[in-house]
Parts: C-alpha cells; sequence; structure tokens
C-alpha cells in the first residue's frame, strides 16, 4: 500500500527528539532531553477548582461543540495580554489552536507550495522544521550571532531564492540555542521582510519566562503592513497537557488560518477553553507565572554552574537569559550522536544538536533542559556528563 | 500579501455549513441546521466527578506533555470496545485525535497529490470533501442506493480514474443521507478495493447510535490485507466539546498516522484524555449511549411523522434506521439554497443538500438534524417548514 501515499509523507520521518524521548521515559535516568515545564509547578488544585465551576456554570456549552476561531471570552483576554509584548490587539485578531505546534503545521499548510524556501535560524526548533517539511518546502538557514540573525546573511539568501516565503523566528530564549534577539534585529527584519514581501512567522513560547533584563518588544509590535504571524502558547505558562495556543494576524492571514483550523479538527476543545479562561478570570496568572521564574531561574543558575564546575573548556555555552534550554558547542570531530549513547549507558540524557539544522551536517552541539529536573538532579546529572564529555573529547 | 499562499489554500474557502450556522445561533430560530447532539444528553456530573478524580489522582501528568499515540488505558478501552463492530484490535492499533475530523485531513496528508481522486459516496460528509480538497484532490461522486455504493458503477469509476487513491464511505446511517450499508455491500467493497489495491477510509460516528434492527459488522472486519481506515468518535456519544476521536489501522498505514499527529499538534490533550478514560471506568458507558438512543429515537420518530403530515408529496424521504439526520429529496428545479433564505426569514433552519456533492449541480435536497432539537421544537419547526415547502413547490 506504500505505493499510495501521497508524496509529501513518503519523505516524512518520525521525529529523532521523540524516539530519544521514549528512551529517557526509564525513571532511572536523569533526562535534559526534552523541552517538558516542571510538574510540581501545575497548578493542579487551582485546575480542578475552575473544572468544577466551569461545569457548574456551563456544563453542556463546555462539552458541545463551538465555534472555530475559539472562545470569546478568552480571545479576549490573550488579545489583552498580548501589550506586554507590544501589541495592541482585539479578540478578532486571535484563533485559538491546539499549542502552538499547530500553528507551525497551518503555517506550512497556508505558505508552501512544494519546492518553496522557509528561511530560519541556524539552528532552529525540530518540531517546526518537521511540520513545515511535511509540506515539501526546502530550508534556507541564516546564520545567527548573539543579537539574533545577521542581516547581511538573510538579505543575501533571500536575493538567493526568490522561492522564498517566510522567515521563521524564534526572538526570545530561542529553542535551542537560548539566544534572544535585540531590538534592532527585531526591526531591521521587519523592514526587509516589507522590502521583499515576505511573511515573517513569529514564535514565542518562552517570552514569559525571562530570569534578567527588560522584556523587548515583539517583532509582531513593529509590523506596519500586517506581514508578521504571532505564534503563542499557554503550554511553558499554565500546561502543555491542554494543548491550548493561538495565533495573531491580521485579517486577510488570520481568515486562512480560520478556514485551516475548520478543515483540520473544527475547534479547539471548548473544555479546555474555559478551564484556562475561569483561571485567566478568577487567579492571579502573573503572580503564577512569577513563581515558575523563580523556580526556573534557579535551576539555570544552578546548571550554568555546575558546567562551569565540570565540562571541559573545549565545551562552549552561553548564560542564556530566559528560556527552558542551555545550548552547548563541542569541537567539530564531535559527533554529540555516539556521545548520546554513552550518556544512556550512564543514565544521563540530552539531545544532540544535528537535528535542530535542517541542513543537517552539524553534529557536535548539544541542547540541555534545565527546568524540569530538580536540582539535586540537575547537580548529579551535569556531573555525570561532564566525566563523559572530559573522557571523549578531553 | 496573497501572492504567498500555497496553491492549496488559494482554491479554499470557508465551509456553508459554518456560514450557515453562524445565521441560525439566534436562539429564536428553530435549526435542524448543525450536527449537534442534545445538549441536555451530556454527562455534565459525571464529567466533573471524573475531572476531580484524575485531578486529584494525577493531576501533573493530566497537565504534562504525554505521548503522541495516546493515553494507553484509554487506546486499549477503545481497541476493546471496537469488537461491536467486529474488529479485534489492540492498544497499538489506536491512535487518539481530534475528533475524527482530524483523522480526515490526517488521510488527506497522507494519500493525496495534487490532482489525484477520492471516491466517495453522492452525497458525501461536507467536512471530509473540504478537509480532503485542502490537498488539492479531485473527487469522483459514486452512485448510491438504499444498500449503500453502488458496485458496478464504483468499479467503473476505479476503471476509468488510475489516479484514485482511496474510497471514503460512511456505511452507517451516513451524513447526510441517513442510509445505511447491507452487509453484502462491505464485503463487496473490500473486495474491489484489494483488487484494485485502494485504501478503504471508513467513517464511523454515528455507528452506535441505532434506532431499530441489528448491527451490521463495520467494513473494517471483512479487511484482510490492512487496507481499511477505520476512524471513530466520542462527539456523538459523549461529548464533541472534548474533541476526541480515534484512527484504527494497520501498522504501516497507522504509522504514518501517528508521523503526521506528532507534525500537526503533537498530541491530543492528556486531561481529556483521562477524564474520558476515567469515564469508561467508572460509568456505564452502553446505559449512557442507550439513554442517548430512547430520546433521539423519539425525535427522529417524531420528525418523519411530522414530516408526512406537513410535507408536500414531491418532497421525498426515507426513514433513518439511526443517526442524527433525515435526507430530502425535492423536484429537480428547486434549489434549496432559495428556500434556505425564506425558511429562515421564518426562523427556522435546514442546511441545502447542494453542498454535500463535492462537484456539485445538484440543489434540490436538504439536510434536517433530529438529535438537537426538543420535541415540541421539531413539531413546531416541522409545521413551518411544511407551509413553506408546500407553498413553494407546491
Amino acid at each position: 500500500m506504500e505505493n499510495l501515499f501521497s508524496d509529501r509523507v513518503k519523505k516524512l520521518k518520525a521525529s529523532e527528539i521523540r524516539e530519544i524521548l521514549k528512551l529517557t521515559q526509564q525513571p532511572e535516568i536523569i533526562s535534559f532531553a526534552g523541552g517538558l515545564p516542571a510538574p510540581e509547578m501545575f497548578p493542579v488544585e487551582a485546575y480542578k477548582t475552575m473544572a468544577v465551576k466551569v461545569m457548574d456554570d456551563m456544563g453542556r456549552e463546555a462539552l458541545q461543540y463551538s465555534t472555530t476561531e475559539g472562545y470569546d471570552p478568552l480571545r479576549e483576554k490573550i488579545a489583552k495580554r498580548m501589550i506586554c509584548s507590544g501589541i495592541e490587539a482585539t479578540k478578532d485578531d486571535i484563533l485559538i489552536t491546539n499549542g502552538s505546534q499547530q500553528g507551525l503545521d497551518f503555517t506550512g499548510k497556508i505558505f508552501i507550495n512544494p519546492g518553496d524556501y522557509v528561511l530560519c535560524e541556524s539552528p532552529s526548533y525540530l518540531g517546526a522544521i518537521n511540520a513545515f517539511r511535511a509540506y515539501e518546502c526546502e530550508f534556507q538557514e541564516i546564520e545567527t550571532d548573539s543579537d539574533g540573525m545577521v542581516m547581511e546573511d538573510l538579505e543575501q539568501m533571500i536575493q538567493k531564492q526568490p522561492r522564498a516565503k517566510f522567515i521563521y523566528v524564534i526572538p526570545d530564549f530561542q529553542n535551542p540555542s537560548g539566544r534572544t534577539w535585540s531590538k534592532e534585529r527585531r526591526q531591521q527584519l521587519v523592514e526587509i521582510a516589507d522590502q521583499y514581501n515576505l511573511v515573517i512567522i513569529e514564535d514565542n513560547p518562552y517570552g514569559e519566562l525571562r530570569y534578567e533584563g527588560n522584556p523587548i518588544p515583539s517583532v509582531k509590535s513593529f509590523d506596519t503592513e500586517g506581514r508578521v504571524v504571532y505564534l503563542g502558547t499557554f503550554s511553558k505558562t499554565f500546561s502543555p497537557g491542554l494543548r491550548i495556543g493561538w495565533v495573531l494576524a491580521s485579517p486577510v492571514l488570520l481568515n486562512k488560518y480560520i478556514t485551516v483550523k475548520q478543515g483540520a479538527d473544527l475547534q479547539a476543545s471548548s473544555m479546555s477553553q474555559r478551564v484556562l479562561n475561569a483561571f485567566l478570570e478568577n487567579y492571579d496568572f502573573d503572580a503564577h507565572i512569577k513563581s515558575i521564574i523563580e523556580v526556573y531561574h534557579k535551576r539555570r543558575d544552578l546548571m550554568i554552574s555546575e558546567m562551569i564546575k565540570h565540562f571541559p573548556d573545549k565545551a562552549v555555552f552561553e548564560m542564556p537569559k530566559g528560556g527552558l534550554f542551555a545550548w552547548v558547542m563541542l569541537p567539530a570531530h564531535v559527533d554529540a550522536k555516539e556521545l548520546m549513547k554513552i550518556a544512556v549507558q550512564n543514565k544521563v540524557a540530552f539531545v544532540p544538536g544535528g537535528s535542530f539544522f535542517p541542513n543537517g551536517g552539524k553534529e557536535n552541539s548539544m541542547r540541555l533542559n534545565f527546568s524540569n529536573m530538580p536540582e539535586e538532579k540537575i547537580v548529579e546529572g551535569i556531573e555525570r556528563l561532564g566525566k563523559i564529555l572530559r573522557d571523549y573529547i578531553g
């Protein structure tokens, strides 16, 4: 029956991270591999109280079909919160999706013809790469430094690729590099997109988890022509298991996302949307985020200081200002996939960085998550990893 | 920016039903338009109790990421229940999706190259037509009679269409026609698919809502080569607002659905899956379905007997043996879209049948839903509609 498959899925393969995650689900492994929030920070009691409230107040509506766009009171609250990112929005600018991953899939569906080019940071988020690849695009990786994409490289690549459709970026605490774009680069990015008539996809799952410095306005906040699509999610600030994210875009673009959502699965869960809305109405969401930040801030500091203590000098890393990830560059000859095999034997895990480069060829890096493991495991795990690294690369 | 859209979405338009549903959401309208379950049958108290139980027993897991395939205890229960449809399955044959609509979208993604043909009943489900169309297929409608697809027509069309990929069918209480396939036709369908190496997509959202006669084994139950993909859902038997459905398929096919699910939105809601699983564990699901059947059975009988009383003889309809819909054929010259405008002025609504024919050209039919409106509204609404029909077609 394989001959009946479409060309797009013939090329698809399961995500490497996913296979690795399966491997690392054994409880004795200290895993820095996944991008999981700390489960002890989930508002379990509040969720329970709000689920009861929703069932009592509007149980039938919460179990019935509702509109594709999403639950209006939730859309309104999201729109209002966007002002923190420098964006003035109303509920009509918002579509509720199943996490921001669904926004990525829809982006591929809406913009990519087979052979079109996606411009992205090098490295970039594996889940986005896989979502776009399903629509048979090619990737042009753009060089980045500690201020974000290098604009000269971006412009050069746009001129080389007349089939470029959009530029995909994660400007805050990027996955996997942990890097954050400067304000200037954000502005320049919009100017370049205006000049060459490209769409920008701004993916911002981590922006609210900042551990130092001041927030930088979103790329979308510089958008005067309605060409930036902003993807948000509650996965890192509330719960990933609910699958609630959103797309914010100008009407011409958002209408396409709504039509695609309708064909894809009709709507997000009526119940999950209402419980989340009730939480935002009855609890202090900013205080909740602050409590997450306190915990992750400590874990980040601890992981980086342990890395400094135990990793050999040839392993190079920066201090991420927020988010969930630390990124380590290793000497050019090192294959982190090989390293991973040794690590798993030693009951510690990470994600080999190669998968984050869509065009491949760069295997000498590792992504380490610091949000999920408690402090004593961070200490223990980084020590183990340090020993492996010292043995392997000296 | 429209020039940046992919070819596939340039052709997409919002579903007509959806626009109509918006129109009919005014509370004074008696609407037979949507495919909505009766909200008074939703197990609100049980849902609340189970949500509390899940939060108490495993709150953190229910709010965390989990596997793409779905929650194992739920997959196991679904697999066991499949025996009612004559299918022996294990959890490994099941992928949890956001309603069966997501299974339809994935089907398009997995099988359709632009220009490929989908073979479907004439008429067929609008949501499936839209989901497939997003992957730029063509449709070949197959003639149906009261036993299902006419096999001679099917075989002839397959021979005419070397680019046919799969046959899409709703064998039980079809949407929109209400018709049910005979056992013989189901067997023959599998034989023909075997002979011509095609996949069958069996969509069965209504099969458990039977008001008379005995269940007929599913098409999948006759499948010896693993070429039937079965789509199920809890939308009509538990709650559509949760968005929980499933795909059952042989490993080669199911693996593609799992990979596609991962890129599309990672996983279904951990929370919704666990609450549904707890409901299936702690309540009598068959008794719950029986209570729905009792109510819908009465509503169907009432709607059909009122139609016999009030509709002119030129409006032709059958008695559906289950499901949610009655289907009315009108004289060839009648455009049900025009009729709909008059109906809405008279505060009653239905879905004009034209949208259910993917290749268009057949406007003289209407779909009436009997599950959503209480009995007194069915009486009132059918009387109004009868008057309009008598005035319009005599």
